[in-house]
């Protein structure tokens, strides 16, 4: 029994019953750490899926980019996000569009867990990473740099 | 200048920079009470839409139904939700999906608003209401009828 398909109650610390709490990604696949994924909602009659991802104190998402676009809104906590060249703080209920191929990464908060839902097109292509040059390019920005680093303290909350 | 697309800040009291605050729907085409709704998300490159709706306390949505399935998960404050047959007590993060052609209302707690997210297919079908003879049969659920009259304190919370 897998609680009700029309019901799933919020459990404590942003569980939900009868959904897994499931690994982000295949471990080695791609950089990230301490990110889990729950996906909350998806159904045949749905064109997209909800999901859920969190990322504990000083995690981090994947840097990638992809043609399927993110509707992003914040659940729990604080850090920030990569969008193209824009480097953003987030806090809970602030909504995030990542437009298609744009380069983008999540961050959460030194000291704060930063917890995230996203509704993505059901159908959708996989993500690429960035190659050495395309790194490069990126990290020409001295802001995303720092954001890229973890050096959070110098993006004073911008 | 209505806030950039990719970032868009939640202030106070459930309203987002650069969302408009819309009627629920046109005055008069359907009962409703004291419920406003949102657009948060809607994009040309993703197949559903993320709208918030919010009720003061004591107001409720239409009792309606269509082909297009709802995924909704609550984001403040508590209330009930009629999904076919069933009448469940909702709060936070708890999860709902309405399946196609089911009849369904949401109810704000008497003392609290209720506020959710609904993500929904962008190309759906009208809502269809009630009519006299399916309201009749409806009603001949008595905890159904308790809910759709507002005798909350019947439903005892279960």
């Amino acid at each position: 029994m897998r609680g009700s398909p029309v019901h799933r109650q919020a459990q404590k610390d942003y569980r939900w019953e009868g959904v897994d709490r499931l690994a982000y990604k295949e471990e080695g696949s791609a950089p990230f750490k301490d990110i889990s994924r729950q996906v909350l909602i998806a159904d045949e009659n749905l064109a997209c899926e909800l999901r859920y991802f969190e990322m504990a104190a000083g995690g981090y998402s994947t840097l990638e980019r992809h043609e399927h676009v993110h509707g992003v809104m914040i659940l729990r906590g604080r850090g920030h996000c990569l969008v193209g060249n824009e480097v953003r703080a987030v806090a809970e209920r602030d909504l995030v569009t990542i437009p298609p191929w744009t380069w983008h990464q999540f961050r959460a908060a030194a000291g704060e867990p930063l917890g995230f839902l996203c509704m993505v097109n059901a159908k959708r292509d996989k993500p690429q990473l960035p190659s050495e040059d395309e790194l490069a390019a990126i990290y020409q920005n001295p802001r995303v740099a720092a954001f890229l680093d973890g050096r959070m303290a110098e993006l004073d909350g911008a």
